[in-house]
């Protein structure tokens, strides 16, 4: 597969009264559930595969199979973060997806490596990824694949 | 349908980090998930009905359709709450329930009616309890049903 | 205090893949999240009051005393939501709030009225509202105050 | 530090309804709930340091900096899954734990590093941990640490 032209996919997220704990910082599960959306945004507004689409209509899902983080400073209360979504790698079942939320400063709150494998949700097995998706998805590619990523 | 023993589905439930917000306290969508708990282990351990027999085997859930809740006093991270649970009247698709947590010095904290109604989830409509089920969950309800209940 | 305008603030509120349950629509209590969201934005955008500069800096809060909630129909991934809050009531420390929920097929989802009270977070005690903030929450209050409020 | 008698601290976590996303398995940011959960039984049962007390009357935390995830396979609804907790490595202000969750058929559903430092809340940097906790702490550390753990 070509390397694409190495598009970010960038959302803003805010910060919420939920997402915080008791030292007033972003309680750090909470941070996956915003990559999880970040990445459910990308699918649905990038590649034109809703979650609705993918899970409940075609049967398929792209469950997280492996990831690091490294939580580089807290996040507070009623902060604008910016979510930016990179694919480092593609498989033909797997997506490795480079992922930083970065705070007003600029500077990187939570910087995540997260593998996605493409899985038939009735028989729970990875299956290739849908061609259109995957050639959607390749375009934000920035490496060139030939170079071992991570 | 005949009075039951008017029986007292009680558990305990810890007040975890993941609960609490910025005020050190819990963050009140939380007490819906330790309420969803106690419903879901009432259920699975005194009626013998598990979430997963009841939702992925059978078919048919127990949606929350109203709920009334005062929440009377805040609840610290490391409490362990007193859960209870009766049932305040029954229809033949409907379950009123009557929670209750309380904190270590035994005053309640949140009180909650809460109805439910038996329902199919591939057809998305309300359906008669299961007979069983119906039979033991009036086990646990405590008013003789000729005194209406608001 | 004069009645105010009777202005809805509203909100959309997309139906996330973690907000779903087993059932593939909304989990309940993660409607309560999406509600706390909804007045969050409404204090920090319509009442220029940023729960991060109420909690973190001027050391109150508007926790929920009570709550009723009709969960009219379910909503399922993916579906963009339309929340709506006006005030139906307003005492020196009290917030009495219409919330509702709707589909994207303009039809209620869940409707909820939401008491919150203004407390001192230190002393953890009901605190009169700020009175900027009172004046401008009031101008969502569609309710002639003449008729008392609690 | 000197190896110390390599204990295992385990726990069970039951797999509740709220947990589950529309395909019926964990919804992986519960995860890092459960593992958080685990992290502060841990703590409060076995280190004598409720996550209250750290918190809220002594003024320090434990905030997760670094994890790397190994999600093995999907758990469902209803399953009882078996946490275990080693520490890993010690450092003068931070924890690398061993986290496993195990299926109840005991193969490893994940598998997760977690590195947490001491941190002094009010200041937001790294402390030494207090000499007790990091004595008790030191007792689950099965590695010795002449031996490098990646």
């Amino acid at each position: 597969m070509n390397p694409g032209s190495g598009r970010v996919f960038a959302t803003r997220i805010p910060v919420r009264f939920g997402d915080c704990d008791p030292a007033g910082i972003v309680f750090y599960p909470r941070y996956f559930e915003m990559i999880n959306g970040l990445v459910e945004d990308w699918c649905g507004q990038a590649l034109s595969t809703s979650f609705h689409d993918m899970h409940l209509r075609d049967g398929w899902g792209l469950p997280t199979v492996h990831l690091e983080t490294d939580f580089l400073a807290p996040s507070e209360l009623g902060e604008n973060l910016q979510a930016e979504l990179r694919v480092e790698k593609m498989g033909g079942a797997s997506l490795h997806l480079a992922i930083r939320l970065l705070g007003p400063d600029n500077a990187e709150r939570v910087r995540a490596k997260v593998v996605l494998v493409a899985m038939d949700l009735k028989e729970r097995r990875a299956i290739p990824m849908p061609r259109e998706f995957a050639i959607r998805a390749n375009t934000y590619c920035g490496t060139d694949t030939a170079e071992p990523t991570n």
